[in-house]
Order: structure tokens, then sequence, then C-alpha cells
């Protein structure tokens, strides 16, 4: 009884795939916030490597991964694909499941497939050194592991309460050489105006986004870094969602649903993206994105022009939001805090492309309970979601006595995570109702964009 | 350039190696310490499954895996064996250093590779609960998972300040379904007893182990488990050895020397033993057994029938021991502060057959932060020891102009002890000398054993 599909290194992908071509329609502009205009490249040359700009309008529908790339993916990739047989026995259903998982890299989830690019296409481009935000730490830790193989420098600005919260990512990241500011900084002119009102500002992604825009953007020698959400960072992660179609193939079985967690939107597109492109080929396969109910961006946000940063000065984008200063409560799946959604997996979910679903997080910890405790991983609170999502496929399979094939992303693990866990098992993790009256009132505050 | 050499699931080994048959010579008697006779089936029958106890003096070379335990360890084995590249580069060496990477297992180490058979076994004789201790929590959170597979509750005495310093391995323990007590409890004599005179007592891992095989000892339906030193325990490691041997193979490698960490001795037994036995087929490999210098137990003990515990209760055993109650100094790499040694490892190192080394822990973690900064993984405090080792290796190779095959053991990841890469990198971390006074006083205090 076969538990886990394995490729080996030549079938780590050669190539990105570009979802843009195959788009339901054309992709709306994205605003420069200063001008209120379409953004130019060089608008974005102060932050982002030329190469990095070029991927995010491209229309070639695959995008060669340089060998330099698929070198440092060989130390985790292929990821394996299980197949969940003893979580099926639990659920006593006939549907088959099957998981994707990405927490055997080094950082512990999917962000390194597109730190490993950005770090590399930056040093290619004479760049010394990187500035990023963090909230929870997956992607500051992804983007300190990254600039170490190339040699950059790496400046995360973590939000302040994150680096008490979250230590350890913390320690990793300056394990790998990077330095960790908390932020709102001395270092800017953001941190610092916070500062000045509010000396104990604990921070938010918001004001870390800003200093580390301002930094990239007020140094030559220095590029800016984003985790999710942005075109290019979508496309590097279809790595995931390549190799799980081929995995598939091994196991003689084609998804009928293929689930992800959503926050920014990458890893949703990763391993969904390169599945929706099968669609051509007529064959029919569900994808669904899964989100907090207190963040719930698709499923009660709105499709329209807003910022991509509580400061406005990073550029609108035609997305689904909940508002530019939303402030979501403090879940334990941070990296699911995100008030907007990529583009791209904004206007498939527009198209009826893709669905949507949201749970709230005590729903997410029992799932991952089941989990842990049937396959043994230790899910993290963000791929928790996904987990509860494929539980209820699968429960539903059992009930309407049908076979179904169901395949789930598990983004990373969650052995830095545990406090989370600790709070679920006492009882005493809080369910969020969704702010309805908050979001209405974000949602007043969109930015008018005349086109 | 090829970095893990991965096998399929029908290539776990089949069978465990065990080398009492090819012992340099017949194995000392284990003494029971009360009455200071050789141990008898019926003495350990209290505490142990028949099953086990046949394992632990059995001399037949092979022992077959059942294929309940085989299913289990699909969820993680084959564990990957990598080519170090990076770290090879870095070091500017003609060697090539591979090394076999046991964190992949659900809690992130080679413990479980011991606790699913234990908790099988168990399982098949009727047994209802396991008692155990730990200290860091690699054990007990290995424990935990495998009993959980199988439905036996789980009862962890878990050293009282490690619950504080570690409190994510606790919550892994708990996520599994495991009871944690903090040792010294009130549920014990033993435990009661230290209560009664020192009431704030930290705990110690003497005390744990007898606090938890008091309670085995005493209650039918519970037996006691233990994370190394026991041949049976050795036994069962040897999965690692042997997937290793299988992955040279196809490097096209055969290491002059394998390089692993020793404790209590299992996971250093787990990796050599398999290649010991190829000294049959006139196969030349060094095996170096490291260890911290501030718990010297081979390279600074003697080799003496000793008690396996502090309060005299376990078996008395021919080892390496620095005295049953001496008290190593807290350094990070918490699975490698066990006074004595694995009878089996201690004979082959009083035969000559196997290499000592230690390391202070400054050494180990400097070597830590040049494989993580090269090979992405971070290691745990205990593996460190195997890397900074080989790195010695690799360096000797480069003055001697050598090539030479490096094979270590990266017997677990670290990312649960960010805390003490936090004192390393701060430069807080303290290197102890050891102590040799102490150990002078400890060996006054062996048993007398007259056969």
């Amino acid at each position: 009884m076969q538990t886990k599909y394995l490729l080996s290194e030549d079938q780590i992908p050669k190539q990105w795939y570009n979802i843009i071509p195959d788009m339901p329609g054309p992709l709306a502009p994205v605003i420069n916030p200063r001008t209120m205009k379409p953004v130019t490249p060089d608008d974005l040359l102060p932050i982002f490597p030329m190469a990095l700009i070029a991927q995010e309008v491209s229309r070639e529908r695959w995008i060669p991964i340089p060998d330099e790339i698929r070198e440092i993916y060989k130390l985790w990739r292929p990821a394996p694909l299980y197949r969940a047989h003893r979580l099926e026995r639990m659920l006593q259903t006939p549907a088959r499941i099957y998981y994707k998982y990405e927490g055997v890299s080094p950082a512990g989830s999917h962000k390194p497939n597109s730190a490993i690019p950005q770090a590399w296409y930056n040093k290619q481009a004479g760049i010394r050194r990187l500035a990023t935000e963090t909230g929870a730490g997956q992607w500051g830790s992804s983007l300190a592991l990254a600039c170490n193989f190339f040699g950059l420098e790496c400046t995360v600005y973590m939000v302040k309460v994150s680096c008490t919260q979250k230590p350890y990512r913390k320690s990793m990241m300056q394990l790998w050489g990077a330095k960790v500011i908390p932020s709102p900084s001395e270092f800017t002119n953001a941190g610092r105006s916070i500062l000045a009102h509010d000396p104990d500002s604990a921070g938010s992604l918001g004001i870390a986004i800003s200093e580390a825009v301002e930094d990239a953007a007020s140094h030559a020698d220095t590029n800016y870094a984003l985790g999710s959400v942005l075109n290019h960072v979508c496309l590097h992660q279809t790595v995931i969602g390549q190799e799980a179609k081929a995995q598939m193939e091994l196991t003689g079985d084609y998804p009928d649903v293929v689930i992800a967690c959503c926050g920014g939107g990458s890893n949703f597109a990763g391993l969904a993206f390169p599945f929706i492109a099968d669609r051509a080929a007529g064959k029919q396969v569900r994808c669904m994105a899964v989100e907090p109910a207190s963040c719930p961006t698709l499923t009660k946000g709105v499709y329209a022009f807003d910022y991509g940063d509580t400061a406005k000065i990073a550029p609108i984008s035609m997305m689904y939001t909940l508002g530019h200063d939303f402030m979501p409560p403090g879940i334990h799946a941070g990296g699911l805090r995100y008030h907007g959604e990529s583009p791209l997996v904004s206007q498939l979910y527009h198209a009826g492309e893709i669905e949507a679903k949201s749970y709230k997080q005590n729903a997410c910890f029992e799932g991952a309970l089941l989990f842990a405790r049937s396959e043994g991983i230790v899910p993290a609170p963000e791929s928790s979601h996904a987990i509860r999502a494929a539980i209820d496929e699968a429960v539903l399979a059992k009930e309407e006595g049908k076979e179904k094939v169901i395949l789930f992303g598990l983004s990373g693990h969650g052995q830095l995570d545990m406090g989370a866990y600790d709070a679920y098992l006492s009882g005493n993790l809080e369910d969020y109702d969704y702010p309805e009256q908050k979001i209405r009132e974000a949602l007043e505050r969109l930015p008018k964009v005349t086109l």
C-alpha cells in the first residue's frame, strides 16, 4: 500500500507555468498611487529587478527556471505527495485523499519556492541587499535562507509583537544571517512617524511593508521582496502544482477537487494554477481556496481597486479586498491575515473559475488534530484550513456514497506554532465572527480609480 | 549534480540487523540490582513484553520487521541521504560528504524508529498503556506519536525544568494524546520521596526514569519503554544504516568513515552497525561516535558494571560509564547527557572496533551554523556533534590532499532548539570543562558485581 509518491531531482520542473495568457479576459491595470495612472516598469525599478518586473507582466506561458535556482530547489524538491490512508480510514470515507507536503523545505513551508528565485534575480541585477517585512515569520525566514545562499544581505522588518510572540522564527532568520528589525523602527521615516505618535506601537504588517519599501526605495543597492500576492510570486509557486500533477499520474488518480489555503494567494495559485491549465484539455477539476472566517477576503470582500498596504504607498490593484485599513483579529494562521488577494486569484474567482470557502479557527484546529493523529505531521495553522475543507469534502463523499479524489496542499508544518495547539487543546482558542461593520467602514475608504 | 538519494517504500528494510552474533566476544551478563544475579526474562516481564525481551538477547542476525510497523515507517521512511555539495565547497575540501537525514519523521528525529515497534509489540502483548521518561522531549514525543497510532495510552514523566524550558515538546506530546506529568510528581513513591525532601525539585532524568519504571511495574496493564541504550533499541535503529548502505551504493561511493553523535548509543548504533557488518566482507570503514566534552562517557569514562539509573532500580550493565550519579552540566544537546552508554557500543569501543571523540558545545554550534548556512537544514544540537567531527575530517582531507568519503548521521532538526542558537550567536553559550574530580568521585560509587 503506497503512501508517498516521490519524483527524482530531474523531475523538478524546468519551467514555471504562467497563467496570464490563459486568464479569462485581460488583466486590469495596476495603478501607481502617486500618479493614479497605470504603473510603468520604470515606476517599479527602484524596488524590483527588471527580470521580475518582466515576469510580472509576461504573456509567455512557460518561463524557464535557471539552473542555479533548480540546484537550490534540490535541497528539498521535489516535495513528496502522500496518500492519506490513515485519515481516510479514520473518516471511513470512500474518498481517496492526497496531500502535497511543502513543509520539507528548510524553512518549513512553501515560501522558499519564491524566495530563492527572487534572491537570485536580484543578485544577477547587481543588488547587494534585500529588504522585506514579515508578520508570522514564514516569509522572513525563507528570504533570509535565500539571501544567505546567494551572498545577499537581508533586512527583515518584523512586526514588533511577532518578535516576542514568535522568537524562534526571529532566531531562524538570524541563524541564516539576516538582520531582523522590530517594526516600527527608528530606521525609516514611516517607522519614526508611527513612533512619534505611539512610542509603544506593537506594529502591524502594513507598517512593516511601508518600512521595507521605503528602505529599498531610498537605497540604490537595495531592493524589496514580497512573499505573496504579486503575479511573479504566484508564478514561482507553480512548481508545487506541476510536481503534484506528475505525482497524481503515478497514483493513477486525477483529482476531482484541489484545495489550498489562501491568504495573499500564492500558495493556492502554486497548487491550483497548473490544474486549471488542464481544463483546456477537457479535464474537469474544481479548485477551492480556503480562508479564515475572520479575514474573509474572497467570501465577504468586494472586487475593486485597492491599495496593497495600509500606508497607501504600494500599487493599487484590482482584487478582492476587505479594505486596505481592515485589521483582522489576531488569529493563529498569521499567514492568512492579508486584507487583499492576488489579482490573478481574484480575477479567477470573479469569473467563477474557482470556489472559495471560509472556516473559523476552532474548526480548522479540529481538522489539524485529526490529521496529526492519523498522518503524524503537525500542520501549520494556515494549512489547517485546507485540511478542514478536505475533511468536509471527504465526509460529504461518504454521505453521498461517492468515490471522489481529493488533493489538498499541506503548505507547511506547525512545529513552531505549538502555542496555538495548546490554546486549542485547552479550549482557550477564540472564534471571531467576521466584523461586517468594520469591513463596510473600510470599504468606504477604497481609492477612486478612473481609467 | 545529484543532491538527494531516495529509495522507494519497498526498499524500507524488511529486517532489523542484530549485531549480537557478530560481536567480538560474548556479552557480559546484565545484573538484577535487587539480587545482584544475572537478570532473567521473568525479572523483566513486569515492565517489558516478551517479544522485546527476546529481541534483547536474540542471537539471530536478522529479525523480521512486522508489516504493521513498516506501514507506519512509510509515513517518513526511507529517509533521504544527501550529498553535501554546498558544505564541501564552503570547506574547499576534496572529501565527498554525505549525510543521512532522520529529521523528516513527524517528531523530527530518529527516535520514532524504535518508538513505533516498542508500541506495537506492547499492543500485541495486550498492554493498555506505556510509561516513559523524557528530558529534552525527543523520546517522549516519539513515544506519544507511536502510542497514538496503535491506540495505547501514553504517560510521559517529563523532567520538570524541561516542561518550562521546552514547552513546545510538551505540546507535541499532548497533541498526539499523551499525558505529560512534570517529574518529580505526587503519582509515585519515587516522586513523593523526592518532593518530601525538596518540594521545589527541578527534577532529573534519573528521577523521571524511576517514576516511569515504578508506574509500569505497579500496574499490570502498563509497561515501560526506553528510548536508547538497550540492545533492542539499537536493533530497531538499524533501519538507518541499512538504508544508508543502499543509498551509498546509488552514489557509487563507499564511506571511509561513518560518524554519528552518541548519547545512550542507539543513534550511533543505528547508522554504524550495518557498516560494521560489512567488515566481514573485507570492507574497511572507520566508525566514530561523537559525544559532548561535558559528558564524555566513552572518551573519559570507565568500562565497568554500573546502574542504568540514579535511583539504582534499573538493571546493572557492563558499559562505559561516568557513574550513575554523575550529573552532567546543562548543555543544549539534552539527548546526549546520559551517564552510561549502550553495552553493545561500549563493548565495541573497548575492543577497539570503533573510535570516539568529544567536542565542547561552542565548537559544535560553530559547525551547525556552517551547515545551516550551506545546506539549509537547521540541525539538532545533538546532531551538531556529528557535523563538527565530519567537518574536521573534511578539513584534514584537505590538509592531507586526500580524497575521502565521509558519511554522517543528521539525527534530527533543531527548529525547536532555536534558543540554543540564540545563545551561540550572541556569544552567551558556555563551554564546560569536563569535571574530572566529579567523575572520580562518582566512579567510587560503582556497584560491586561478583560473577
